[in-house]
C-alpha cells in the first residue's frame, strides 16, 4: 500500500473527524475506495473506536434506481437509523466511472434524493468528513494519468493543516474587522467592491475542529453584500456539462445586471435566471491550499487552490451570518472563480493590500 | 454480466428471501461480490423494496481487529441497529483471499465475536439468506479453474427449487414417520442404526418459507438419538487446517466408543473430546442437490450433494425436536461426510429401503 494512504487515512481520522476511543464511526466507501478503507478501519482501531462500514456503490444505485418504480414515500431509510447512533461518517468518495449514474432520469434521481432527506440532516448532525480516493477514473476526469492524479491528490490533502490553519485565521481576522473587500486587477476587465461588514468569516481547515468537513480543504469564506463592478473568472470550469469560459458579470447594487461569457453563456444565463437570489452573490471564497497547483475541473480542488478567489451566486451559508440571521437565498449555489496570480491583481480589505499577485502581505515573496 | 448473476439474483431475492414490495432489506457485500450485488440491487428495485447496503470486507475487518487493543466491551455494535429494522438480510459473500484474515489471533476475534452477539441475534430474527458469489479466490480453493468453479456454483444455486422442495418433502415425511434410520453399506464398515422416533426433519429448500437460509440448501435433516454400529466418512474434508480422510466411528448406546482414521486422528480425537457432546451425534442430514456432483472442501456445497449423508458430532438443532425440548448440547458442530453412491448401500428407515446406491426409491434409476 502506498504510505500516501496510509497518512491520508491517518489524517482524516486525527486531524478532520477527531476520532476518539469509545466514538461510533459509519465508514461510507466508495467502489474505488477499498485501500482508503482498509487504511481507515486500522486506524479506528488504533484508536478504539468502533466503526460500521456501508457500500457507497453507484452501480447498485443505478441499478437499483433504474428498476424502481420512482415512488419512494413509503421506502425506509435505514441509513438515517444509522445515523443517528453515529458519533461520525466518515465518506471515502473514489468511484470507478465518474459516470456510473448517467441513465438514471433525473426524476427518479430528484424522488429518490427526497426521500433521503432525513437521513442526510442525520448525516450532518454527526461528525462528518467527506474525502476523496484517487481513482483512475478520477484521474481520466481531471485529464491526467493515474500516477499524476495521485500527486496532485496528496500533495493537497497531505498539508501541514496546522500551520495552515494558523495563516488562514490571519485571513479570517482581517475578513471578521474588515467591512468592504476589493478584487482588483490592473489589466483587466475586474474591479469588483463588496461589503462584509458584521459578518464572520469560516476558517475551512479540513477539521469538524473548525467546522468544516471536506479533505482536503483550505479555504477562508464569508458572505458579501451589495456588489459593485465587473469582474472575469478567468479559470475555466465544466457545469452542467457545458464548458464555461471568461464569465463576465457587472454588478449594481448587490445585484448582477449584466453578462456574457466567450463559452457557455447560455448556461450562465440559466444560473442567473433560476430566482431573485441567484442575481446576488452568496459566497465570497479565498483560496489558500498551495498543494493545489492546477485546475482540474473538479470544484472541491479548484476553488481551495492557493491563488485564487471563487464568488458564488446564490445561497449563502448562515455560518457566516450572525446567529438567527439568514443571508441570500435560492436554489443555487454555483462557483466561480478567478486566478488572483497575475501581475497587477489585489485583494483588498478596507482599501489596505491583503494579497498582491496571488501573495499574502505576510508571505516571503509579498512585494 | 453473466446472465446467471442476474438468475442467482432473482433466486436469493424471490424463492430465498421473498422479497416483497415495502420490505427493508440489508444488503451485504463481500468484496468480491459486486457483481452480484449490483444484480441484487436491481431485483430488489422491481420489487419495490428498499435497499441499505454493508460492507463486508474481510480486508477492512483483519485492519480493524488487529489494530485495536482487543477490549471491544464498550464497543458500539451499530449492525444489531440495522437488522433490528431490516425485514431480511442478504449476506453475499464473496471473498477475493480466503486467508485475509489469517494473521488475527483467534483471542482477538473471540472477544469481537463475542461483542457482536446481539447483532448475530438481531440478524436471525429477520429472514436472512446466506448465499456465495464465486471468486477466484474461492475457486482455487476449491481446486477449480475459475470457469469451471461457476459452473459449478451455478449448478448448485440455479436449480429448480419448487419440485426439489417438493421431492426432499417426500424424504421429510418418511422420516418424520419412521422410527429407526439405519446406514448400510455391504463392502465396507459400516452398518450404523439410529432412533430418530418423535423428532421433526427439516426440508431444507433454501428459502425462509421452509425455515432455510442458505442458497443453495438441499438436504433434509434431522436429529438421531441411540446411534449404534460402525459407520466410515469417505468424502475427505479439511478441519482445522488439517486434511481428515476415512475417519471411523464405533458407536455403543449413543455414544463414540471407537475412532480412527487414515489422516488427521489427532484432529477428530480433538474433536470427540471437546465435552460430551461432542461424543454424540446432532444431526443426520440427507443431501439432494444433484447440482453438486463433485466434492470441492466446502462444506456448505459438500454436505448438500445428493448422493451422500452427513453426520454431525455434537449440537443438535432445535427445529428438529419438539417444542420447548433440547437437543445434543456441544460446542462443536462438525459434519462429516461418507458416500451412498457404491454398489451395496442402502439408507433404510424402519427396514424399508429408502435409497439403495445413491438412488432414492422414486427415481428411474432405482433397482
Amino acid at each position: 500500500m502506498d504510505s500516501r494512504v496510509r497518512e491520508h487515512a491517518e489524517t482524516l481520522v486525527d486531524w478532520s473527524a477527531r476520532i476518539e476511543s469509545g466514538d461510533t464511526v459509519v465508514v461510507s466507501v466508495g467502489e474505488g475506495a477499498h485501500d482508503l478503507a482498509v487504511a481507515v478501519a486500522e486506524k479506528v482501531g488504533e484508536r478504539g473506536a468502533s466503526y460500521h462500514p456501508v457500500y457507497a456503490s453507484s452501480e447498485m444505485g443505478r441499478a437499483y434506481l433504474r428498476a424502481h418504480d420512482g415512488d419512494f414515500s413509503e421506502s425506509a431509510d435505514l441509513e438515517r437509523v444509522l445515523y443517528e447512533q453515529a458519533d461520525s461518517v466518515l465518506s471515502l468518495r473514489g468511484t470507478r466511472n465518474t459516470s456510473a449514474s448517467a441513465d438514471v432520469s433525473e426524476e427518479t434521481r430528484q424522488a429518490y434524493r427526497k426521500s433521503r432527506q432525513d437521513s442526510r440532516e442525520a448525516r450532518m448532525d454527526t461528525d462528518w468528513v467527506s474525502t476523496v480516493h484517487p481513482t483512475r477514473a478520477l484521474a481520466q476526469q481531471a485529464g491526467m494519468s493515474y500516477e499524476e492524479y495521485r500527486d496532485f491528490v496528496y500533495d493537497a490533502i497531505l498539508r501541514d493543516w496546522e500551520s495552515l490553519a494558523e495563516e488562514m485565521s490571519r485571513l479570517k481576522e482581517i475578513l471578521d474587522d474588515g467591512s468592504e473587500v476589493q478584487i482588483y486587477k490592473d489589466s483587466d476587465e475586474t474591479d469588483l467592491t463588496m461589503s462584509i461588514a458584521g459578518h464572520t468569516a469560516v476558517n475551512s481547515a479540513a477539521s469538524v475542529a473548525y467546522d468544516s468537513h471536506n479533505l482536503p480543504s483550505g479555504e477562508v469564506f464569508t458572505a458579501p453584500t451589495a456588489t459593485a463592478g465587473e469582474v472575469r473568472f478567468d479559470v475555466p470550469m465544466t457545469i452542467r456539462g457545458t464548458q464555461l469560459q471568461n464569465a463576465r458579470l457587472a454588478f449594481e447594487d448587490g445585484e448582477v445586471v449584466d453578462w456574457s461569457a466567450d463559452q457557455g453563456e447560455e448556461t450562465l444565463e440559466s444560473i442567473i435566471e433560476t430566482d431573485d437570489g441567484a442575481r446576488r452573490l452568496g459566497e465570497l471564497g479565498v483560496g489558500m491550499n498551495r498543494g493545489i497547483d492546477r485546475v482540474t475541473d473538479q470544484i472541491l480542488f479548484d476553488e481551495k487552490m492557493g491563488g485564487t478567489v471563487h464568488l458564488a451566486l446564490g445561497r449563502a451559508y448562515d455560518a457566516n451570518l450572525p446567529d438567527g440571521e439568514s443571508g441570500n437565498d435560492s436554489a443555487v449555489h454555483t462557483d466561480l472563480i478567478t486566478d488572483m496570480r497575475t501581475a497587477g491583481t489585489e485583494l483588498r480589505v478596507d482599501g489596505e493590500v491583503i494579497q498582491r499577485d496571488g501573495v499574502f502581505r505576510w508571505e516571503d515573496d509579498f512585494e
